[in-house]
């Protein structure tokens, strides 16, 4: 990619921010275009050249912004983290406790995906450009779940459990149901999915007592 | 890549299997040496000419054997998807019933991404060069799982509940335990995390019944 010299520049701060609101419009522009543009072609063939034709900027203006496709990544990674902290945490702000948090929470992620259909993608591709922006992305939102899920443990909220391992699999488990139910199927319900989504979170699906199995 | 031409072949069978064993141990031997290249160089970069350098066989030899560079990612996601079924049926085959199975499942996964640290980078390239591929990893998977649970049910040994859902939501659990443990942590100790997993998976995160919580 000719277009990328300064691939290697990894540890580089980002350009410093926009000091009007019409510059921060137009970096948000090349953002949005870069992210249907990823989402659409993928990351190596994306170009700067599409981006800022779909952005309707000069290819000139993008480096007022960014150094590099490689810069426009990695701030679509940490934009879309901002953005689904932000709709998760609207989304459970009035939740009495924690396991009803996470009933809304697991709800709001599904629609986040059905709303935000290159999230996937945008993470996805991350991973090769920039593994550390990658990790730091999934490591962020493990370390301020985990840190809840003590508190929902020290107020009796939830059962005593490896707070880490259960942040890292409540991921998991939104990553995969909001794949396939959200991602793969864009047009089926998806409250069904989150409610038997909550009760695996719930409860698990050892037999449990006092309810048996049909031949258990 | 000038070296893919016939990248829009998707729906293109593979080539015919070697008719020799000492063909197909070459065509294992073009495999192993591209997982390794596409692992530590990822796909982009990783070239028809690298391959068969590390494998050590002429650059003709590849195209005895494979079409493209997509087609051997095609071909090492499958031989992953076998190997890791393969793993996995092995490790769970003395298991006297469901639950026990998900827990010895859950540790031989983690040991498989141990095992294989290619397998996150090999699995995530290929959504983006043949998301059909990627995508039927994924599926066949779930189908699988979801039978494994419904008959489960029937049999009384896991508790009453949506089978597909659980399917896709056990596989995020040990994508992510297995990224933050296995793949990211190289050499912490496996069973701890798995059996927080496998409490998870069992029980869920609810306070339980005759165990409150401290302030409960």
């Amino acid at each position: 990619m000719t277009e990328t010299p300064m691939s290697n520049v990894h540890a580089a701060e980002p350009l410093p921010a926009p000091k009007t609101q019409r510059g921060e419009r137009t970096r948000q522009k090349i953002l949005d275009a870069a992210e249907r543009e990823i989402g659409a072609r993928g990351f190596s063939d994306a170009s700067i050249a599409t981006i800022t034709a779909e952005a309707a900027v000069a290819q000139g203006t993008f480096y007022l912004y960014f150094r590099s496709k490689e810069e426009v990544l990695r701030e679509l990674v940490l934009r879309m983290g901002r953005r689904l902290r932000h709709h998760l945490t609207r989304a459970v702000m009035d939740a009495p406790d924690r396991m009803e948090a996470e009933r809304l929470g697991i709800r709001a992620f599904l629609q986040f995906v059905r709303d935000n259909p290159n999230l996937y993608r945008v993470v996805a591709e991350s991973q090769f450009v920039d593994p550390a922006v990658h990790r730091a992305y999934y490591e962020e939102f493990a370390a301020g779940y985990s840190e809840g899920l003590r508190t929902a443990e020290a107020r009796g909220e939830i059962s005593p459990g490896n707070a880490e391992v259960r942040a890292w699999a409540l991921m998991g488990v939104t990553d995969m149901v909001g794949r396939r139910f959200a991602l793969y199927d864009p047009n089926g319900a998806l409250d069904a999915a989150a409610e038997a989504a909550y009760d695996f979170v719930a409860h698990g699906m050892a037999p449990r007592a006092g309810k048996p199995g049909r031949r258990g």
